[in-house]
């Protein structure tokens, strides 16, 4: 099976259970877990923040930056097709009491001059803005990165404004080569970075929240609350410092391995596809409605040993990853030619959920 | 001064304060009050509802129903412009941990295919759609009036979603009268409905929230929780009592003079307004640039004894209301004629915040 | 029917309906209110506090206080019999979601020595301990009035422990008169003060928060988001400023008829009252259990036109207000012995849930 | 060092590493990891209930139990003792908005006695009474152990009262080892269960809810928005599998262990215990005050080479567990002797919070 649903679904490699299997551990809700200590430092230090927070999504780390920054009563203002503001079951507003403000943007990247009026004026009336959310790369907007100076202005704008900035970096390090700046500089521009390790990364969980020293002592009692406090969690954290040890060069494969699938689709008929706009590892496409619906297509692609996620209407999105070879990709595009040929309208998508993380 | 910023600045007539005078009163809080049980019987009588709770505002009714019909990690949709998600301090998710889910539509009146794609599938990453808020008349979407046929078909459309129907009525008999519907005609597309006494009706405060036995029993809990339950209320529910016998007619006469104020601007140069587009009682309009803004020239209407809200921008609203005369709402065009004609771009407002409510 | 359920049940006199009909006013929730604006100048002058908020409720003034000091996740602290914890439906865990630990205290008043072991240390097992809420006069611990010492010994160390200091004075004036010290050193000791003037002020509804400028500022907000901001509010307020010029010192003479109820109750077989122990205007009594139950005399005593509210088990509370004239209390007490001659302890109480506000 | 802080300082053995390497795993965000369905399948039915949902810790999963039976406004009953009220951050209220009502029981276990008055009649001024929770075995208590006789008296009460009841069993299988009953016996005696694999059972990480079908479906929504959804789980899901199959029936030890050492400690100079006292795997004891703390009793120890946690004042609780044998048990009191025969009353413990999950 290809799957290329999400790169959430990797597996983890033999030499990651093996740095696990190896790990020393303690108990971390004491602060006894050697693994989990040098993981935070490493990334605390990698961001140049002082402190980071290991966390068991980026869900939890993202709503944890939320809390950290947010009362209830608060507004976050966030791209409208933002993971936080869509995808986390309403957490802001089921768990914090924020608001979630959904603004448009061009490739789901805010700028000034979207974010300029959008704070509110202090009035009894309204929500107190307090947080600005980016997303990098973008997800269902279409897997862009952000130019690091348009970061670098949307902060100073927000800073001007007295907003905090948040960056949910679930795809963090795919960013990073993409847009060719560091980690470090990237970080500047946020007072909370969250990083995933469970997509592109390869790990089987985590995440991991970076930024000053009282904000990240916040940051554990948001996650003691919601009980991602753990044990013996060097066993999972080994997974993560492995990963950025080793995980994070390799991206530009995906990176190359997804434009090389938008390539390759764009020459089939009834697909719509563009190279030029395939940032970094997902491939966003659709097929023409005279052929049948992305979830017939989606069907049609299972039954050829392929998976990839539909977005509701005509829309797919494929996700490269570490369990991703060129072969596969060239594999996949294959079966689709194979599924227009033999038509696919007929199908239906059997246990599957969207699956647009 | 003739106040135009809001009906809701409308003082209580001697009329009215003498029904507030001579009323019977009791501990509301143990359901000993005869008026308001008189006004909460009414007012159920007249939309065909089993049941009706005073309260002491229209946000306070309106969250009143919110928190009926939701639980932390719903969502509500509403129209964009909206009162429930703009105006009301983010109570949705601070309160009652529910996501607000704006949708432009035209006029700011939802219909059904605006409608259509917004329910969330059953998804454990998405919030659960649970609630459609209609606002009648609309408010700063342009003072507009649904169609009876609109809002029965969403109330079907709903229905068939397993959605609930709440309607924020803070101008709800400006609708009727406007509409040429009846309240309980409206009442039937909705599960509860909330009626604001202090805007066009005159009172000096209070609203009311009308549903079924249970649906009121369960805002009650939510009132006493908000701290809207009161003791004597009924020296305050009198005035609504006396509204609704005396001011629900004459509200006929604020749109005629709505009406004429449009049509009197739109012959002013430098004011763009609209007669055809003035439907109830709150007439927009919008100034050129080149002469100033709204702020300027709210501003120097209020010199000349003429308040009028600015909106932002260009953009100003004017509301009619019983305290506000055809004679007024002539001098009031009259001194936007005389602004311009001085210019006011030097003007600056003082101690006026957004007046859209 | 003598009605001493509860001092919430007193009706506005003549005068203070004059009041309230003579009143100027204005929209409250632009500060547009002179009626309004004089009352919380007043009050926050005899506190000696920067400002203050009028609220709808005493539950609603307490609750804007625990929301303006706490953030989800923190804990107040409060006698285990205060209102805040029992009576508000919740609101601190529902609204604000801070946990309410309620502590057991001679009388149901706090001391230092009560306390001193209760803030959580810094831990992210743990609550973060905020805020104390004293209640003076207590309600159903006994009706009791703190020494001015004792609070100024809480409020000292609650400020060492960097804790703030919430008053819920539902019965403020009758702890000053009860208690001989002044409104401004009683509020001395907190940080926010909550004066209910619907209960034995006799005002059929309201109440005011009192504290710095920057926490009223806050609680206004919370205010509007409970939907308790109101419009031409000073129709309303103008019965507090009434009651505080014309209902303060008279609350000496409910004292005096509580002492006399509670000497004279002491007297009646079957009856255990203790004068000694009716510090303010609440006075508790028990009825033998070989005679009937506190809901069966409550019965009994309703069939002769008098209420008094049971407190579960044996138990009962009277309370005297400017309704009660001192031949009621007479009265009440020959209803008593009357149901205790005639045996009441067959009756069946209609109507009448707990009544201990 | 020999660590009796808690049993969550177990380190996974070489056997569960194993299992953890070997596990197939999938992405269970959508149902796809075989090993977490095959241990959410094995508890269920080992339980006797239709569903289960592994969860990150004893926390998460009993936050998402007390969501799935309540709505804020709701109150839950529970031991004063319990960890849900007192070491979960507030969780209740912070998350959910559920006030926490602590009850005072004999050893920390409820009966029908201690509950019987407790829950509110319905009025609007109360929470509304909705869930009971029990903790078995108790933590702080005492490590006491429910009869089974007791726990189906407060179900079979709970039901009569149309209240919901869930089960911290943190320590849910020393229970059943220590009461000899089976985990479908107590199992049934509750909605729904909460069990940590963190503490006796060894595990790195990880606990489970179980309940009925549709009452883990909310769980799972809970469990997503508190970010406790990973990705591919079965890697720590193997190593609960593992637990449930080689670490239940070996609690005995743990419990033989512990009631020794009390016996030994019993035998001590200046230290109290009580081997009758002591049902599981958790030891009580004090320390006289004229010695010292039992902060600095711990301080002395941690220098032999021996952690026990300080429980406040005198007292002192040891663990048993996995990692430590009877050798431990025996050295853990000779170095407790050794303390007090060199005194300790001038050391200071560094480093170490409360230690009492």
């Amino acid at each position: 099976m290809i799957d290329l649903r999400s790169d959430t679904v990797t597996k983890p490699t033999l030499e990651m259970k093996r740095a696990m299997f190896d790990a020393e551990v303690g108990d971390d809700m004491t602060g006894d877990d050697p693994t989990v200590n040098r993981l935070e430092a490493m990334v605390a230090d990698l961001l140049g923040k002082e402190a980071a927070v290991f966390a068991c999504s980026g869900t939890q780390s993202n709503q944890m930056g939320v809390r950290v920054h947010c009362v209830p009563g608060d507004e976050l203002l966030i791209n409208s097709t933002g993971h936080i503001g869509i995808f986390e079951t309403g957490a802001p507003a089921a768990l914090s009491g924020v608001t979630v403000r959904q603004i448009d943007a061009p490739k789901g990247m805010l700028s000034v001059d979207d974010l300029a009026d959008k704070p509110r004026h202090d009035d009894q009336h309204y929500c107190r803005t307090r947080l600005v959310c980016l997303e990098n790369t973008t997800n269902i907007a279409g897997g862009f990165v952000y130019p690091l100076q348009q970061m670098q202005q949307v902060s100073d704008w927000a800073q001007s404004q007295n907003l905090k900035m948040h960056l949910d970096g679930a795809r963090f390090f795919n960013a990073c080569v993409a847009g060719n700046y560091s980690p470090a500089d990237m970080a500047a521009c946020f007072d909370t970075i969250s990083i995933c390790f469970s997509k592109g990364l390869g790990c089987p969980m985590g995440s991991i929240l970076a930024g000053s020293a009282d904000q990240i002592r916040l940051a554990r009692r948001a996650r003691k609350m919601f009980g991602g406090a753990l044990r013996q969690a060097g066993i999972v954290a080994a997974a993560a410092i492995y990963a950025l040890e080793s995980h994070v060069d390799r991206l530009a494969e995906d990176h190359d391995n997804a434009k090389q699938m938008a390539t390759l689709l764009a020459e089939v008929d009834g697909i719509h596809a563009d190279a030029d706009l395939t940032e970094s590892n997902l491939v966003f496409f659709e097929v023409d409605a005279e052929l049948g619906t992305a979830v017939q297509l989606a069907a049609a692609l299972k039954q050829r040993g392929v998976q990839i996620g539909p977005m509701g209407g005509q829309k797919m999105r494929a996700a490269t990853h570490l369990d991703v070879s060129q072969d596969d990709v060239v594999a996949a595009v294959a079966a689709i030619r194979d599924c227009i040929a033999a038509g696919f309208s007929e199908q239906q998508l059997v246990g599957s959920g969207p699956y647009s993380q």
